[in-house]
Parts: structure tokens; sequence; C-alpha cells
């Protein structure tokens, strides 16, 4: 395997002696182990690994690393997968009307500091298009005609799929999709919702945080899943507001935390550091890679 | 008037000259004014005001005071209240098995950092009497006996009263208290949440937060209304946890969390910095008093 | 007064009746009073005030309330300004290899959220030029040659001065400023510097925060005055870290910390909030304008 | 071994297979590992594990345990130390004249949340004897007398020797103690500085943070070196401040932080979380333990 790095996301039943199995596995397979974490979760009894190999030292190919892992794996009642760094993944950026999320990431995506390549905005709404075009990254409009949103999805699928897009990035789109879409691509759909989930599900969360008097407002990065603003959060962040602020002042100050918890979600998701569980997302902190 | 601080807490609709009109009236009369804080609510177009006077100068009584007041406010429309810096206020803490906040709150008093007198700690159950005889305040075991909430009720009213008690503090009260009870006391019962409302509203908040799996938890400190959890929020704050945190270190977590933000909406209360406004809390920060 | 906001700066010596003196001066000649926020220092006795003021019922010229505004302010020994809500700031931006400050900057001037026009990015270095053709910014390159600084700053300030430039902003500028440049433009220079000061004042302070193991990091902006990072400051914030952090990764947590400090003192002093008293700035929070 | 949790904390020069060899030894020894943390500095090429174990499944008894551990440990020069659960830790808190990190800390060790006995309040002041009385904590009240520092170590060493303490904890203690002292307890003295160090080092952090006008003010909790203020740093927080504060609101202020502080890091400490690395703390997060 050419020089990089493999990282495995494995969950299974808690069982004595997991660390030992896996780490030797590794060990002797000529990997060097670069990080190793772990999460037990007494309560439901089950175990979460998140392992970091650097490769140079093994004569394994991807294909025979794999195969021989699923002889240790399956008995021990593994769910797994694996990530290799010369694999660069593709991301799409969904967006309506608002604009701070996708000037955001795009900004991070130029500056290097996503690992990713951004392959498309895609917009319900042309009013985005200058920016795409500032960063040089193409933009589809695919607008909803005549309320027809299977049409409409049924387009956004065949472009993402065309392009195997393996993150969705919904930066502030205004659409609902369904379950059909949402089940198509299963913990691929990152979502931000500008509040602290579960406070102010749905629509116009500024405003209810307004009228109901709150004095911290925030914002929840997280799975997309059937039912809306359910999915398993993986980034949460707040800030302290006071009686001075309307719901004009709250969107503003807002928009610098979505901006935050958005692009550390996806971060996290870019360097495979999430297991999903049930409805619940184990979020692994950086190792310092 | 003996050497005193008078505080004025004023709402009315707004209006041009309010702010000329009322400093003017106690510049007149001789007070020297320590600091004026307003907020205009542009939304509602109404006005409020906490003034801050030092009564060294002033040759009025209490009485003269609020009678001439009195006519300056009425054809301005003002809702006002007045507070004098040598009516220490008396007050009551209700507990029933958790300690933390009632510890925290019983430090602050012993420090000299409540500007109260802590009367009374009043209990459903007698486990925490030992940590009101450490700090030597009073304490009242009134159980609910055979189901019978309203008796134990007026029992605990006719307490309250007869000690002219003026704030209420549920320190992790556990029994819902009855709609004739809350409105007994207006703006005058503070409770801690331990979740950051609206979140989580009603039992079990950290085991809730535990199954959704929130990357934050919080406290909240409101006005006891009619309905629950769903007074007047004056303090909230939250702490970033991780997916390692079980339902009982949420829980200790949390502890921390609502002592801090019990203790602030408090002294905020005490300090005479809340103006009530339909369900929102106008909450000035200290001036450095 | 053609329709707009008015908004004074005001400091003198404490003494009573100011309150009540100003906002009648201004309330007699036909001012709606927005917001009247007041700080008194009661360690060195002296008064602040910011308040902002509708012109729309007063019939004065800027030249008339300005100069019977002097009538009150002189025998009470007021240090003031005033201005005017019709005059847009004029922004330079002065940045060397580092970008994200300048994105973000950028960017909230794009989306409208900063209050000035933004004349022109200068730079030492031609790196960021691509960013200010992006933003359709004026670019000037004005390079240190031959170690002659004197020379350079002498064309930065006829570039400057020749663009009537109100604020200047170090976004990251890696050049230290004579005493001579720096009192040319007294409260006018934001500089942001990447710590939390007074901790690691000087050079790479990300190093020297990992080699210290401290476990937060932080940012702070403040005006640039003849002592190196020891300017009155504005804002700052922090971040926690951990152990795991190394300098790279430091560096790159930090990059949020300082985009947000550096924007939120900009904003803050666009809109007229910060009075400086000494070594001390005294930042008066937004009132929901 | 009886039931109980068993702790090591390793470090050593990092070299590939480093996990596997060490879970392999806990493995085929009968233990169940519980959590196994790592962490590898890249930059000066060391390793460091935290690795909590059940030994209820291990015939070993401590030294047995031990001595098999010290022939995998030397080859691969280890700096290791291991912790078991059936030994609670003796703590000594030093105090002076304040009593909030004492309130805190004695209030969590009565709620059973500070996992060690609290043998011994210590003062070179009388004043905080009733506390200690309230809290039923033997109290000894050794003076500096005649400024013969040296004297009044020799008997806190006497004293804290003959009861076997664990850990010392300066509650805010403010007597600086000799080299000597120090060196006789290494990373055995945990102490709290009220101010976010590296800054505001030495005497009246609060005041010096006034006269700076800082936007922030903090506390750090760090192992006592002979460099005063100079030691690893296990802990910190800050908390925003503002124009308003003085060096007594300040306080105030800062008084929560620090007990936040001090607790977390005494509690680090107790739990064995931490590992020495020259001058910087690694810190494992806790494990849900």
């Amino acid at each position: 395997m050419k020089s990089q790095i493999v990282t495995f996301l494995i969950q299974c039943p808690d069982q004595k002696g997991l660390v030992a199995k896996i780490t030797n596995f590794f060990f002797e397979k000529g990997f060097n182990i670069l990080s190793c974490q772990q999460y037990v979760n007494s309560i439901e009894n089950t175990y979460f690994m998140r392992i970091r190999l650097n490769a140079d030292g093994t004569i394994l190919s991807k294909k025979e690393l794999e195969s021989s892992f699923l002889e240790l794996s399956t008995p021990l009642h593994f769910k797994w997968s694996v990530h290799y760094s010369d694999k660069k993944q593709q991301v799409a950026i969904l967006v309506s009307h608002t604009s701070h999320n996708l000037y955001d990431l795009l900004e991070r995506y130029k500056e290097g500091n996503l690992n990713c390549t951004v392959k498309m905005i895609i917009s319900n709404h042309e009013k985005l298009k200058p920016i795409a075009d500032m960063f040089q990254v193409p933009f589809y409009y695919i607008p909803v005609i005549a309320n027809d949103k299977s049409k409409q999805e049924k387009q956004l699928m065949e472009l993402l799929d065309s392009h195997q897009i393996d993150l969705i990035i919904l930066a502030r789109y205004m659409q609902i999709l369904s379950a059909d879409f949402i089940n198509a691509y299963p913990e691929k759909i990152i979502n931000i919702h500008h509040s602290f989930l579960p406070a102010f599900q749905g629509a116009n969360p500024y405003l209810r945080a307004y009228e109901r008097g709150v004095k911290l407002i925030g914002a929840t990065a997280h799975y997309a899943t059937e039912d809306l603003d359910e999915g398993p959060i993986i980034e949460q962040d707040v800030k302290p507001v006071t009686h001075e602020s309307t719901p004009t002042t709250l969107k503003k100050i807002g928009a610098d935390i979505e901006k935050l918890v958005l692009a550390r979600a996806v971060n996290n998701h870019l360097n495979h550091q999430i297991i999903v569980s049930g409805n619940r997302a184990i979020v692994f902190p950086e190792t310092g890679e």
C-alpha cells in the first residue's frame, strides 16, 4: 500500500480483549498505530474504536487488508468502515438564500483547511451564484418548479450521483428533503440548524428565541434523518445574549455560531472522527493529525 | 431620608423626553444619580429604566418621594417600583433532596455575597436539615401528607407570610406548586431548571439530554409562573459535554452550572436589576455597585 | 439636519446632575434620545456617556449643534466627539501573509455587516492580492525596501491621508510601526494580537502557548500605541485546548478566535461604542441599533 | 487482587507496537481493559498512556503485577506509576484568609464528589477554623513566627508526613513555599492562581487586570514548582468582564472561576488522569468512570 494514513471506525458489542486483539492485528500486519481512541458505552454495553494507522510498514494491499480484517471482525460482530488518506472526499454544498455558511466553508476550503474537494454548489435559487464564481466552484441552479419537489430531488440525486459525492452539506438549504432522498445518503448529509437543538426545532428559531426571552442562542450541526432536526448531533455551540437583542440582531450574532459549528462538524466528518450509534454521534477528538 | 441607595424600576410606553424628564425630577429633588440604565423595545414600543440614586442630598422622606414621583409617573403611564437599600429582603429557600444549590447559596450568604437575610429553609423532606444546621439557618419540615398538596401549600403560605418573605427560591424543590400558590407571589419565586430551556422542559432533563446526544448541557433560572418551566428567563448557562458522559456524569457536570446560574439570578433579583415585561425578563447588568 | 442618527461620546470629571443636564440639552433642542449609556469610574471619579440621538425633530444644523453643545460642555470640562450616521467611515486594511482575518473582514463587508467603506488593502507583500481582487477592493503593494522602514511608512501615510482614512485595521500586519506613524492616528489603528494579552506579548504566541502548556488560547484586539501590544484592549476571547494541540493546530484553532475578536472590535469602533480613558477602553454594548 | 480498578500511567519514547504490547500484557494477565487513552507527542517523539483495568479476572497480587510489569517496561524505558482504587488518597488543604475555595472543596467532599479523604486543613491564620469545624475536618494553626519560615515549614512537613499526605492543595495559601518544601512533594502540590497564567504572575492579579483593562479574567490550577506560578498547568478557565468591573467586583467574579478550576484540577489528579512531562501536564479526559 503506498504511503498513507488508514483510519478504521469500529463498533461492536463490548467484550474482553478487544483492544488487544485489534491492536495486535494491525501490529502484526506491520502497521504503525498513530492513535487509537476508544469509547465504551456501559449502558448499552457497546464498544467503539477509531484507530489511525501509518501504512508504510505493511506489504498488504487495500484488498488484502480488508479481507483479512473481515476474518477478525466477523466473529466479534464488528460494524466497521475503513478510510484511506489517498482518497479525497467529494463534497457538494446545498444552499438557498443565506450566504454566511457558504462563504465560511469556501474560505476554509480555499485556505486548505477542508480536507476534501468541493465539487459543486447547488441551490434552488440563483442568488448565491456570484459567491460560487468568486471561489471558482461550479454552481448548479436546480429550482423547485410548480412545487414538484420529487422532480427536483430526482435532478439533485442524478447530479450528486454522477459526481460520486461523498458528503452533502446543507448550508442553510431551505427545502425539506424527502425520506427517499435522505435515506439514499445515510450519514452522508450534514445539516446546520440555527438553534441549540432540541430547543426551537423547525422554522424561525431566532424569532422564537426572542419571544421566549432566552439568554443564549446557538446552532447545531447534525446528520439529516427522516425526522426533521432529530438526527444525530455532531456539534453545538451557543453565545450569551441579552434583552437588547432583536430577532434581527440575534440572526447576526447567530451567524457566527452557525459558521463555527458547521465547519467543525464537517471537519469531524472529513477526518473520520464520527461513529453513529442509534441517534447519538460519537465524535472522537482530533489527535493532533 | 437617611443615607442610602434608592433604586427605581420603571416601564412605560416609549415617548420623547422620558430620560430627560425622569433624570430632571431626581436632580431637582437633590438626588445624585449613581447609574441610569435604559432599554427601549422598538418592537413593542416600550421603555424601561433602572435608575440608582444616592439619597444623601435630598430632604424628602420616602413617603414624599413616592407621592411626588406618582405625580410625574401617572400622566406618563409608568408601571414602577422603588427599593431602598436600608430594607434587607427576607428570603426563603425551598429544597427537596438535592443539596448542591442549597450549599452554594448558603456559602455565598455566609460569605456576605447575598444581599438579603435567609430567614428559613423549607423542605418536604428532612434529608437536608443537617446542612441548614451547619449554617445555622432555621429549617422547616413541611411534608406532603396523603398527597394533599393544598394542605401543605396552605402551611407553606402561612409560614412564608408570617415572616414577610420577599423572595422564594426553589433550589431544586421537587413539588409542582399550584397556580394559586404561584400567583400569590408574582415575580417573587425563582426556580432553577436543570436544562437550557426551552429544551428538556419537565422531568429528567439529564437523562433526556443523554438520550438526545446533545453536545452541551445547561441550566436555566426563571421566575415561576402557572405554566411549568415557561416563566421569564433570568439566567442561563451551558457547558460542552461529549459522548463519554452518562446521565450520571451529566448530573455532576450540570450541578456546577446550576449553582452559578441560580446564584446569578438571585443576585440580579436582590440587586433590583430585573424588570419583567410579558414573558421576557429585562436584566440590567450590574453597574459596579 | 437631514434625517440621521447622531452619536455623542463624552468623558468628564464626575459631578452631580450630568445626565439631567445633558439629556435636557438634547431634549430641548428637539432630539429624540434613542439610547443613553453611562459609566462612572468611581476610582478615578470620571464620568462617561454614549448618547445616540434621532435628529428628525431638530432644526439645528451640525454646525449649530456643535457650537451650542460647546457652550454646555466647556464649563463641565467635557472631552467629547460627535459622529453622524450620514458620514460613512473610510477604512484601510493592512496585511502581510496571513489571510484569515482579511477573508473574514471582506466577507462581512460584502454581506453588509461592516458599517464602513473598505477603501483599500495595503500589504508589504503581494501574496494576498488575489483575495483583494476576489472582493474587488483596491490593493496596494508597499514593500519595505532595503530595510528602510521610514520610507515605506512615509508612502503608507501619504496613501492613507490622500484617501482620508478614518480607521486602519492591522489584520495580522507583520511590520512594527514607528511611534511617529502610530501617533499620527490616535485611536484610529486597531491591531489583532494572537494571544490573550498580557500573556504572550510579542512574537510567536502560539509556539510559546504550546511550550507553556496553557489550557486555553486566545486573541486580543486593541488600539495600537507606541508600546507594542500594550494599547487599550477592545475585545478578547479564548478557546479551551488540550495537550493534543501542536503549535500548528493551535494556529488553526486560534484563527477562528482572531476572526471573531477583530470583527467585533472593528464593529464596536465603527458604531462609536468606544471611549478610551488612559489605557482602558470603555466599550458600551450595542443597543439593538 | 480483590475487586478493584487499577490505573497505570506510562510515558516512554515513542516506538512501534507499544499499544499492542501493553494491552496484550494486561489481557494475558486476565485484566479487563476499561479504558485505554494515549497521547503521542510527535515533536518530542514521546508516548503517553493512561490505562484503566478491572482486576476481577486476574489472579495476580499487586506485588506480582508490578514485578511482571517491570519486566515489560524496563526494555521499553517506561516511566510509570500504578494506582489502586482500594487505596484512598490522603489530602491536606492549606489556606490563609480567603475562604471560597475551602468552602467549595469541603462541600464537594461532603457531597461525596472528591475521591479522597480530607485529613486536615492547615493555615497560617486562625480565621478559617470555623469553616473546618462546620465540616468537621481537623484544623491545624501553624503561624509564621518572627518571619522564620523555615521553622514553620519544618512543622508543616512533620505534620504532613506523619499523616502520609498524598496531595497538598494550596487553596489560596498566601505564603511562598521554599524550594526544599516544594521538592519534597513533586507533583503532589496543586496551587490555584487567580489569573489566566502566564498573564499576571505574582501578586494582586485582579488589580493588575483592572489596570490593564482586560476583557476577561481567569484562574489557573497548576502543580507547584520552584519557580512561582511556572509549574505545569492542569486547568484554566476565564470569564468575560467589562469596563464596569472594579478590582473588587473582579475578585467576586473571579472567585467562582477559581472554585471550578481548582476543583476540576483536584479531581483530575485524584482520578489519576494526569501525566507530567517537562513543564506540560497531559490531562486525559474522564472516561465516564
